[in-house]
């Protein structure tokens, strides 16, 4: 019986693995628009154009949810697991979609390294991932939760450092508002990497 | 059995319309408080009396469900239907609310143009929750949550270029923090109105 | 059979009791940080130490959910309640890190009027969680949850009066960008007390 099913069970992981991968892509691209500051409309595009590819996956996986019987994982999980991976690449596309609304000038010290987090936080994210199809070990998958929760506050440390300089140094009120904004989806980007490893965690403690 | 317990299934049906019903309401109070500018503190004490409403009735479906052992379709999505009404009815009188607070001036296009979108948004909603009762096909229901996914993703654009604008235009950076929250409210309105189609969608999958 | 599975069971109403009296603490320290506005730095320090402490019951409770196979109450519900329990207090800790990071000046009226409603509310929250334990009356629980959610209701009422306020007075807006965040932190710590008096009276309605 188990094999008449795994066919369609594995289908599940190539869409989690999917959806990592696609947001792995679009930290790179926050970060490389951050960095260069150069074709900024056609990068944030390129962001929108991978945030609507994620929309698509998240979809086909809660449609296969419903349509299936067994599941390679608990229901709520696998719901769980899409909806934090779907808001990793909201958050990024969020962040990148506020610097072209809000015509920022080059971003600074601070957005380059809330960029670079987030696309360490992503990498890990995705290894976390593929470490849920080849059942690794409890512990394997805890060192990747604890790398990904270090990140994670590094990005919250930063992100208050960001905040904090903001109103010392902005030169005018308007750009406080704009990267106050733009500095918490970053932040938040980094949050939803970390609720991703949480429910891995919880998966691997369920069938440890 | 099935006739046995068919009378208080029916009930939840109620309920969810009467929620449905009462967002459609308050939008429509909304869109006249936005255009006319008239009675303003009537109006939005009015949409805090629906508020008020829509919140019992919440508590009734909760309250239902935790009494009720047959439910018409799963408990969780029963639950989170509930839930995403109700957040529909908070972001419609927060906007309203924060108006007042705010002591805002006569609203603008885009303000208008929200309260539009919003109107028909729940007017969408309500058919989609209507058609849960009559267990449409599946076919019907996907058309109307394409309707509300459309009517979403309108209210995103223009709640950016509202955005934009507001930097560009206003004449005090108070109005750009009251008028971006107060845009922020109504395009979360269209954004849940989205979940309970999500929800709706995935009620009609499973029992398809 | 039962008297077997207890001893487990009983950890978890050890743990959500634990983190309950956490979040009094945790909101009396910021009744005195901001009534007496010393050693400021030190008493945010403080409060963070005790949000660390809560995430850590709370990583205590979801271990032991997924480890466990009898527990006191719906899966679900533990969930919700841990959950709820550790956002009261990721809003204390966010209004107390907002205030040290923005380096605003004493406390005003409003800040005083909110963070005594959190101290009664987490107050009453932590007896609302004892009353889970001993299985009191459906009627005691909603008691309870009634009284949380007249403080909710009142803290909502200053929270707009104060933000009203901050426009018409602030002498300058960075001010206002501050101190909202500040006001919008201490209301949504209030709003989570609501919502694990939900899930109590969820609790008590199911098995009461």
């Amino acid at each position: 019986m188990k094999s008449f099913f795994m066919p369609r069970e594995e289908k599940f992981f190539d869409l989690f693995e999917d959806s990592a991968r696609n947001i792995v892509e679009a930290a790179k691209v926050l970060k490389d628009l951050i960095y260069t500051w150069e074709d900024v409309e056609h990068k944030v595009d390129e962001i929108r154009g991978m945030e609507h590819n994620g929309d698509n996956i998240t979809h086909e996986v809660i449609a296969r949810l419903h349509r299936t019987f067994v599941t390679p994982f608990d229901r709520e999980d696998i719901n769980a697991l899409a909806q934090a991976l779907d808001d990793v690449m909201d958050f990024i596309d969020a962040a990148a979609g506020a610097m072209l609304i809000y015509k920022v000038k080059q971003p600074g010290k601070r957005a380059r390294e809330l960029a670079d987090i987030i696309v360490q936080g992503t990498i890990e994210t995705e290894k976390a991932v593929l470490k849920l199809r080849h059942r690794a070990s409890m512990k394997d998958i805890r060192d990747e939760c604890v790398e990904i929760n270090r990140l994670e506050n590094l990005a919250d440390v930063l992100y208050r450092s960001a905040i904090a300089e903001l109103f010392d140094e902005a030169e005018d009120i308007a750009d406080v508002i704009k990267w106050r904004e733009i500095f918490e989806h970053m932040e938040s980007a980094t949050d939803r990497c970390e609720d991703v490893s949480n429910v891995i965690e919880g998966v691997a403690l369920k069938h440890g």
